[in-house]
């Protein structure tokens, strides 16, 4: 199969356009008089994005959920959003209806439109648009990070990835673990608040340190990851302890749908966030346990 | 499986923003300060909308352009798109890009941004989001068409199917009704010239005739077509002549992308384009040839 990394290069020739970003970044940019409208397409397919047992509410939610947090990387108030959905049987269709409803109203966003296409018997795959208008200019990207910022994440980090492990044993009914999971939370108000300060920014979906490299690559500089500060929920440490493993296994696990910013010393940071490390000289990840560095890991994240 | 039109029913009841024209038009219209957004998402699976067979970059090009088409319906200018793309393997997805590329400089369309899944072996499906601009408020919608307009449709119609057809039986070199099927010309152009005048338009990509009785539904007329007057081209006429049958199929089949609107007698229409019918008291299609008025066939056009 062609990978990921191989098919967006081939439509990074086709992406001129500045509106693009380059294919660097989360969204799109494209202004339209004197605002910018930030643009966001994300898919999920069933057997890779959720399990075939799934609730199809909770898959929804993380459809909605997931395409949000990527606006919130850029300081964005959502418009709305547009679905394809490819059609199924009852009750899925109509629970997965249920789900997006609900998941629209709590954070107050419109459906707009969209398409449906028949289902020929095979896995499903879904699709996405979210448009929302940046609150902030300059639009916040994965490029700025300057060296001597302070580098921080909005929330906890492994919720996710132990709630997964719960589910797949068989218990769904584990609360804010199957929760941080099922029903991720994204940072739009943060995102909003931090737009004004912050030197560069992104969500966290594909594993914390996966992430921090992309940032630093795309700001062409190196991010230094303290995993002794990395963010752990007390759910998170009753159910996998906090030594260095399970810290590591944290870091590098998708689906946190948390904020990781770069910031300059002297700014008052304006939401909840930990501090876990610094912009320094270099290129890429650096990792260490307090002043120990580390080796980085064989993979830094969840590769699509 | 759920239908189509059960599935859009479920979404009506999400789709309280004014935006969303209730889901009955084939674009979504989002204010942005005086600017007016036209959204569209279209998606295309394997097995349903092209042959496995199919050259990828007919593919990519059928993907783009029936979004286009969409936009056009609206007097719109492309801004962009986002790609949905589940990968596969190459040549394939390589052939694919070459096309998109070769269908964005036609179209002179910057490609925004977009996602990428990864393929479980499953038929493909592809997504595609286009963003264009208003050129002329009101926006034109399938509602407005009033009792005593008369009703055009641009370029001919049957075209695509002959295209279908002559593919299907191994001659997919048949020049321009294979291209018809294969790249359809979104008509961008008339789109926006016609903007300004028309009572209500919609783009014809499920057949003439379902699309005229959706048309008449949404503006609460109803729409009398003279069969007598379909649009058709030599080739088609030289491939299966020009009987009423004939016509009939030509203007019930899909993937004409050809645009359909309502227009005062007054006024002088600003494109080539044939008369076919009038806006009429009642409800639906009426269909005629010459005077003599004929039933409906069963099936109108083509229903995903």
């Amino acid at each position: 199969m062609t990978t990921e990394s191989a098919f967006i290069g081939l439509m990074r020739a086709i992406a001129f356009d500045p509106a693009s970003r380059g294919l660097l970044d989360d969204c799109a940019v494209l202004s339209i008089g004197s605002e910018h409208l930030i643009l966001t397409h994300d898919m999920m397919a069933e057997g890779v994005h959720w399990l075939s047992n799934a609730d199809p509410a909770d898959v929804a939610w993380k459809l909605v959920a997931s395409n949000l947090s990527d606006l919130a990387a850029k300081g964005a108030r959502p418009l709305g959003v547009l679905l394809g959905f490819m059609l199924g049987e009852d009750p899925w269709d109509r629970q997965f209806a249920d789900g997006l409803k609900e998941v629209l109203v709590r954070f107050d966003v419109p459906l707009l439109g969209g398409d449906t296409v028949a289902n020929r018997g095979d896995k499903r795959a879904l699709g996405l648009t979210a448009i929302g208008l940046a609150t902030f200019v300059p639009v916040p990207a994965r490029t700025g990070a300057q060296i001597g910022d302070l580098v921080y994440v909005t929330g906890t980090l492994g919720d996710a990835l132990a709630g997964f492990e719960l589910i797949e044993a068989g218990f769904d009914e584990m609360g804010i673990l199957a929760d941080a999971y099922n029903r991720p939370e994204p940072r739009l108000h943060e995102g909003q608040l931090l737009a004004p300060f912050v030197h560069a920014m992104m969500d966290v979906s594909d594993g914390l340190l996966l992430d921090a490299e992309r940032l630093a690559s795309a700001s062409k500089v190196g991010i230094a990851i303290n995993l002794a500060q990395i963010p752990l929920s007390d759910a998170y440490v009753s159910y996998r302890g906090d030594a260095l493993e399970s810290r590591m296994q944290a870091a590098s696990w998708g689906d946190d749908y948390q904020l990781l910013f770069a910031i300059q010393p002297e700014v008052d940071v304006p939401v909840t966030a930990t501090l876990i490390g610094r912009v320094v000289q270099g290129a890429g990840l650096f990792l260490f346990d307090g002043d120990q560095q580390l080796p980085l890991p064989p993979t830094l994240g969840y590769q699509h």
